[in-house]
């Protein structure tokens, strides 16, 4: 989707994302920008095995250049965590090892917990086609699972990268879940809706809608009701009458300039 | 992440995903397999710059065939909605409408409460250079914004289809959101855990551990604690009175079994 800002500075900062020996560009590229995309800058690599500089990269980061360029590079796991407190390994697989299991949700709120206590955590990831080696992940403290469809539940790593970054930054954002954007215009107050519906009904009464008297406050309600829930504006109000204006305008044929 | 267990049935279903004039092969195949690990299997292109049952979109899809072959193509997004009852637009940008925006989560909600009334939902989603055109918004009841970081928001057309699915998919899934995973295991009840500090107490008070009498009750405490968070397991409780007797084997070196 289109709108990046360039101009807004970067909301920076948040968990560290770890890639185990990743194979293509691409997916080291494209994890990059899911990483910006949710904030996340600090990227680390054990024994990759593409450059994570090269031109291919960073066409596919689109732009995500401070994770690329700001990636450190490992020997091994061990090396790559040692400075952190909490770590989440991902994987979609059960195994033969008992460990607590969250969300991203879940992990999601943990991090943001641990940050405010100034901890540094960061989660796991493995290779594209076999993903963490038991070896790696007794190192964390969690599994992290994505509860997906269980019949397809293989993720793109830059997917998996993705759902994490995403997770974390819903858990520290406070955007609305619903609001309506008014784009510069005026909702209407009450009066100008009032004063539209005892045009339309008054033209309604002229031409015999409400035929049947007893039905017509039924009727009227059944309109009003709709109008309502459209949370018209008042340039649109404006619209409606110029609407009704036109359509009542006799005989009903295009009007040119020239008549 | 691997880990698809293709034994287990597909979990289909749920709104409808609408791409309008993708341009690239790879992203109709990234997008399918981000549906499908979501249980999204409806399909729908208008005006396609990229053949969807190409070989190269079938790779880059991992295998999800179902979500591919049964993709359906439009000349325009109008024919491509009109069987459907509530439409969402995804797009980033602001723009010059008045309109409802709302996140992924809000309208994973009410895509659960629209299918519980069996009304069909779908979600339209933009070019990838340059997003969804106004006259395919206009068509939409609500827009669709991912709160995501301002300076870089911008995302891939398969990752923004993932986000929609993955919320869809979290609002009916039942995960618990944390648990411990038994790896057919058995929890240590606490009578064995006991016995094990009663013997590492035992071991300790012989070894002039707790030399200062008035602090050894809060240093068993500390020590207890610490085990108890462990939550261990039965054979853990094992392997720690192996340990114990390992390491209290004197003298402290390698035996060998032709000593």
């Amino acid at each position: 989707m289109a709108g990046t800002d360039s101009t807004r500075p970067h909301k920076l900062g948040g968990p560290t994302i770890i890639l185990i020996e990743p194979q293509l560009a691409e997916n080291i590229g494209t994890a990059a920008r899911a990483m910006l995309n949710c904030g996340l800058t600090e990227l680390r690599l054990v024994r990759p095995k593409a450059d994570h500089l090269s031109e291919r990269t960073a066409a596919v980061s689109c732009g995500a250049d401070i994770v690329l360029q700001g990636a450190k590079v490992y020997d091994t796991t061990r090396a790559a965590i040692e400075d952190l407190t909490y770590v989440y390994a991902t994987t979609a697989r059960g195994r033969d090892m008992v460990k607590t299991v969250v969300t991203p949700k879940q992990a999601a709120k943990e991090m943001v917990e641990y940050e405010s206590q100034e901890q540094k955590c960061g989660f796991l990831f493995g290779r594209e086609r076999t993903g963490l080696e038991n070896e790696d992940i007794v190192l964390a403290d969690k599994l992290l699972r994505v509860p997906l469809n269980p019949a397809f539940c293989s993720l793109n790593l830059a997917q998996a990268v993705l759902l994490i970054g995403y997770e974390w930054y819903q858990a520290k954002d406070n955007t609305p879940e619903t609001r309506i954007v008014y784009a510069g215009h005026k909702p209407a107050p009450k009066s100008l809706l009032f004063n539209f519906f005892d045009r339309l009904e008054g033209m309604l009464d002229e031409t015999g809608f409400f035929h049947i008297d007893e039905k017509k406050p039924h009727m009227v309600g059944k309109i009003r009701n709709m109008f309502e829930r459209m949370e018209l504006m008042e340039f649109e109000v404006h619209t409606l009458h110029g609407i009704l204006t036109a359509i009542t305008k006799a005989p009903h044929k295009k009007t040119h300039i020239t008549d």
